[in-house]
């Protein structure tokens, strides 16, 4: 599992930052997590290819999110794509999207589903082999929905060792990393723990963004490997983070802190920081494990 | 009078091209053109200022030429903007903006005024002291309109020598400026073509994208100073030209020759081209004063 970060600024295109917009990966699917202007522009100048994307999650209708779909949806279009497309994101975005392509003129190759997602309820959207995607409650001046991506349990690994020992035939090992023992000619059975080792642990990856500090937020992202949480502003504008229902950096470390996260991913940065130097020291200062995110960089899960 | 080229690409963000949008100069006055996605952060890259913009003009709602309006608008209202703007386009594009406004909770601290322009029509939509603007009807797959920038005949020089000659008081000049001839106390006349000497000539710029060759707009651009025409393909690919309603480079050229402009500004170039030599080539066999547009470049009208 790995993310690329697209966009890490927020309001305007101040630093040479870019809007919202991450794409993250796993085994070969692609899904893209918000679309703020820019983001095809992004994709192509960071060498992103996204054309098996086939879910795309919107966290709300703000601008800085959303301003960049119109564009990722046409340019499919310009390339004849037929893959289908769902949308995850609250309600509107289905009249956002049908309203636009109608009066620009844009007829699509391939069909797209929306699915309205409600932004108050922490509930699994989707799911497919290999993933589920929850819905998080984000607590923003208009229905947001962060998104936790899980990764479901991978089958055991079977071991080199015990497939030699015991001539194990090919189609026995689907069911011996399913947890099956083996039964032997001779009658005697060889527990699967013997046969197998645990997969690595399901990764888990939120993206919160925006929100105020919430404990809908904290419960839902309660242990994740990796939280991305937006760090609009620095302490020093508590202020404006609580009317715009922002967060500021020490805000989101708490939540990390509180939530036992494994690693805590800023983004989302006002444009009067030109760096975030500031916002950096004061997440540490409450969880350590703290890092910026970078646009263009891939970050594992 | 000067423009400056923020994007020259068309269909995708290929070769690091932009979309079409740019701005327009005039004694202080700025004036956009077209507003492809990305317009925000290339006026922020090339470091143009256009808080006193108060006119823009959208010569259709194809998204390579207006998916950034909206983030541009939404931009203005973070700045707190309060100065009136015009909006000057074809049919739909106040719905488009009112539409996506509503869904996407952007309210405006200063008064937009939607202005729709018939684009089967070359017409005076603006004008004021310095400056009229005329449709020019474009041949595309939808109403496009492209625009003629007119500067008004502007006053006389007055000679300095004829001020200190003739002594002549300040509340006379404006007069002689206008054109009024200078009676002197003893009777005399002195003629104004002894006081003044002619204005530089009115500059004018016309921008025609998108468009297939076309008689309309041959006839409204006839000798502007400056043609910025639209050549998304080669003569190798004048199929697809055709079919998309678009012009070959040759064809824009044919049209500068035939118009008699002063220099050809092309742009608008399919992202197939990796580099503009075999358009710029095919043009200027035809209108040898072609040049390709580059992004960021302040050309002088």
């Amino acid at each position: 599992m790995q993310i690329t970060i697209l966009g890490n600024g927020s309001g305007g295109p101040f630093q040479g930052r870019h809007y919202s917009a991450q794409v993250l990966e796993l085994g070969g699917q692609i899904f893209i997590i918000d679309c703020g202007e820019g983001t095809q522009m992004q994709l192509y100048h960071h060498r992103v290819r996204i054309d098996h994307c086939r879910q795309i999650f919107i966290s709300h209708l703000h601008g800085d999110h959303v301003f960049g779909l119109m564009g990722l949806l046409t340019n499919w279009c310009l390339k004849q794509r037929t893959t289908p497309l769902d949308i995850y994101a609250p309600s509107g975005l289905q009249e956002l999207v049908e309203h636009s392509s109608r009066l620009c003129g844009v007829r699509y190759p391939y069909p797209i589903n929306f699915i309205e997602v409600d932004a108050s309820r922490h509930e699994l959207i989707f799911q497919n082999k290999q993933l589920e995607v929850w819905s998080i409650p984000l607590n923003h001046r208009m229905p947001t929905s962060g998104w936790l991506f899980r990764e479901k349990p991978r089958a055991r690994n079977i071991l080199k060792t015990a497939i030699e020992t015991y001539d194990i035939p090919f189609t026995l090992i689907p069911g011996i990393k399913a947890g099956a023992d083996l039964h032997l000619p001779d009658g005697r059975i060889v527990p699967n723990a013997e046969l197998t080792k645990d997969p690595p642990a399901p990764r888990t990856y939120a993206y919160c963004s925006d929100t105020a500090p919430s404990n809908a937020v904290l419960d839902a992202v309660r242990g994740v490997d990796l939280l991305y949480h937006e760090a609009t502003f620095s302490k020093a504008h508590s202020h404006e983070a609580s009317v715009s229902f922002h967060s500021t950096a020490e805000q989101a470390a708490t939540v990390a802190r509180i939530a036992g996260v494994g690693r805590l991913l800023l983004g989302h940065f006002s444009g009067r920081y030109q760096d975030t130097d500031t916002l950096l020291e004061e997440a540490r200062a409450i969880f350590p494990q703290t890092y910026i995110s970078v646009e263009g960089e891939r970050v594992a899960v």
